[in-house]
């Protein structure tokens, strides 16, 4: 690969910016140090953040990679800043529940830690304006924003990324409750499995303690966040190397 | 069929009460002079109310038995009251929409009146504690509401009852927009379509005058309810007798 340079800002986030590159089909990402949570309400600055975030992504990519599910991981570029493809992303969220937490508790009166099986699927429209209201399969492709074999095909993949991470987990004594992901589409339409999967975008609780390894320690304020994303990254690495 | 004879009230709700009967599978509907809106915020008395509701709703299903959609449906026993089959209603709400209105605009940031093709089919938990929230086929399966293949028999029922309706209120000039059915198990575990069909559950509108024929004008305070219940009834009595 020639040497890529890094252009144009695209977009900053919440957590991370996006940059051109002088390769039309790829993009720079840099994670930031920043936590934010309740739809950016609560925000804050927190170092090393984005060191855990960009290693914890770049090893869960390789692994689905290595598991047949495509994606948009290139390579990791610096201790914070990763190569990716480009692609268009789909305007809908999708979150898959192994167990009941957070929203999902308080809004069907179910109880905390109840197994849902199957797992539970969810589309979420992302519009801040909107506050990211749930859809389901014929409002996407009524108001447009994927087609009927499109959504198919985020329940198919976002179903395979589940298993695949609960069995991931499972050897290093962490329990996938839930997590978001989000799809795009290549130059060429093929649909990539995108964005950042890290314990910002997971509930991770360890089987032994019931606590917390993922973002809940921030929006609730109940641990250090960059301690437990520590200690998911040693434990990934006991895994999967590096 | 015996002397059917009323007897203990089951359960009063917003807009009918139902009795048990001398006959362990059939029920008594009686409709009540009372239209809510807003979850029950608004709530008034309305004169005659029930007499057309009675009356649509009879007219309603008796079509759709024709038209071979299995119902609750037995007989009108007086101006404001119906015998039906004593059914188990299921926990969800089925919504059919073939035109962006009401919640679906303000939730989706839509233009009021805009076709969605195919139409928007949306599940809804009866849950007034948790004041109603939407669901999908995967979270109505994981909280236990109903299982797959009845979600999809709601699905099929509920488009079946859209397309006899389409061409229905098209004949009387009437555009269906939106509608809102419900579905129940006999003894034998069999589903049908149980509740009320009628204004109340339905949005209408004149294609000539573009005007509601719902309670929308309750709802909006925009019109008088029977007046515009008044009209649905004569129309659909030109087209299916009575």
């Amino acid at each position: 690969m020639d040497k890529i340079e890094k252009r144009d800002v695209i977009i900053t986030g919440k957590a991370k910016a996006v940059y051109h590159t002088n390769q039309s089909d790829l993009v720079w990402v840099e994670n930031l140090n920043q936590a934010t949570a309740f739809n950016g309400k609560k925000k804050e600055h927190i170092a090393q953040k984005a060191v855990y975030t960009n290693r914890i992504s770049a090893l869960l990519f390789q692994y689905l990679t290595q598991q047949g599910v495509t994606n948009h991981f290139v390579q990791v570029i610096s201790e914070r800043e990763s190569l990716v493809k480009k692609l268009t992303m789909a305007k809908v969220e999708v979150v898959t529940r192994n167990f009941a937490a957070g929203s999902f508790v308080k809004k069907y009166g179910i109880q905390a830690g109840q197994p849902l099986t199957p797992p539970v699927q969810e589309f979420y429209y992302k519009n801040d304006a909107l506050d990211d209201p749930m859809l389901n399969t014929s409002q996407i492709v009524a108001l447009n924003l994927a087609t009927q074999s499109d959504v198919q095909t985020f329940q198919t993949q976002a179903l395979a990324v589940n298993q695949h991470f609960q069995a991931l987990f499972l050897q290093i004594g962490i329990q996938l409750v839930d997590f978001k992901v989000e799809f795009g589409y290549d130059d060429a339409g093929n649909i990539l499995l995108g964005d950042e999967l890290s314990p910002d975008n997971m509930r991770l609780i360890d089987v032994q303690t019931h606590e917390s390894l993922d973002k809940d320690v921030f929006r609730q304020g109940t641990g250090d966040l960059t301690t437990v994303y520590a200690i998911v990254l040693e434990r990934l690495q006991q895994v999967l190397g590096e």
